[in-house]
């Protein structure tokens, strides 16, 4: 068995479950983080209120190897989720020495005025480590397996690019997506029976409608590469089999 | 004080967390149960795997007044959540004669062929009310204050459109906004000040980048028509009195 290595997300903000904002950063994480071979197994959506963070991140961060947070670090009242973490943690919250100088050496440059509010983007639970924020200075952190980012999406993808070595991944997960103009119901007797045979083998079906056909996508995900082929050549069989006409998938299927 | 509704909403898909798929159901249902009075409090994404199901059902149940699921009720090995919310419940699940009827009908129209695959569709756990499905026939269901619907966005929202006049709202929240080119640094501690004078009325702070200029956008909601407009008031004359020009944003803030 290869070690599998999992994570959560933890996406904090009104605006998301107001429906104001639709959320980019969970399709990035997605992404990211099956490339770095870190099984993304859960994400929620919470409000910005402690208790509801709280709760959150101390049930996922005992439940997986990794939980990343995005949103709430800003300057105002709403931003919360610093205080939230250190709640979660059980410690103090503090002006972290190394954020303070970031941000006073960015508002010296940029000429903004120091103030209260911006600098409490500098405070950090105590235990934390600061991840680079290469876009506007103010630090995200991380805290044992729980890492704290922004919510702005281009500042959220810079932040994970600064922390992505931290990740220690397991066995990288392959797939493949092979489509077919056959309906999900004329395939499912045999993909079950396929799936049973090739237990390590993940396989997911998804109806399309592309040209004004309907069709389905098989998508197998596996470590193991042998295996992955082989359940492949067997699915294109089946496909055969039923009077379709197999296409793989060119784009990645992550 | 008002009646506050709450709901949860469980989007159920390994192709979510692996980055495949995009959901858009969310935004859907996060402005659709806002529009029906109902605040939509936490969503979660879990794999199709049906502890995990079962367990996001059992803690959202009991914590909001309606929950919603999306996905996994198709005809494939994957579709598992019938079976779930029934463990979920501790309830048996068995064939629906409507159901059964409905698909039997449709797949007489269609010319598709009856298999057990197809007729898995039919299958509801022991309690539960049929979701009519103008789409494609294969039904959702409601089990209590649980409603399972399909992952396929239209017709997701063509059973949401069939289930809303179930649906008993609270007092409907009512919402502005108002961006200014202000930094939120620059506006953050008068913001804190305004909201602790208006602990009724929700505000939220989102930082923008527009037309090269950055800015905020303050968003307030409230059930109370004349707490939003006086607060909307007093923000104006603070953005003014820091030297921005508010402008009240013209499109549904939700």
């Amino acid at each position: 068995m290869s070690q599998i290595v999992t994570a959560a997300v933890i996406i904090i903000g009104n605006e998301i479950l107001s429906g104001r904002v639709q959320d980019e950063n969970l399709p990035f994480l997605a992404r990211a983080l099956n490339e770095a071979g870190v099984r993304l197994r859960e994400a929620r959506v919470v409000p910005d209120q402690e208790a509801e963070i709280v709760r959150a991140v101390n049930e996922l961060r005992r439940r997986h190897d990794y939980v990343f947070t995005t949103g709430g670090i800003g300057p105002t009242h709403d931003d919360i989720t610093a205080d939230s973490v250190a709640a979660a943690f059980g410690v103090p919250i503090d002006y972290h020495p190394e954020a303070v100088a970031l941000l006073k050496g960015r508002f010296r440059q940029t000429g903004v005025a120091v103030n209260d509010a911006r600098m409490r983007m500098a405070r950090v639970p105590e235990g934390g480590t600061l991840i680079e924020n290469p876009i506007s200075s103010a630090p995200g952190f991380r805290l044992e397996n729980v890492f704290v980012l922004a919510g702005v999406p281009v500042v959220m993808r810079a932040m994970f690019e600064s922390l992505r070595h931290q990740l220690d991944g397991g066995e990288p997960v392959r797939s493949l997506a092979i489509s077919v103009h056959l309906s999900e119901g004329a395939m499912a007797a045999g993909l079950g029976a396929l799936q049973l045979r090739y237990p390590e083998v993940d396989m997911g079906s998804y109806p399309f409608y592309r040209g004004g056909r309907y069709g389905t996508s098989i998508v197998c995900r596996a470590t193991d590469d042998e295996q992955l082929r082989q359940a492949a050549v067997e699915l294109r069989q089946l496909m055969t089999s039923l009077g379709g006409t197999p296409v793989d998938e060119t784009t990645d299927p992550a």
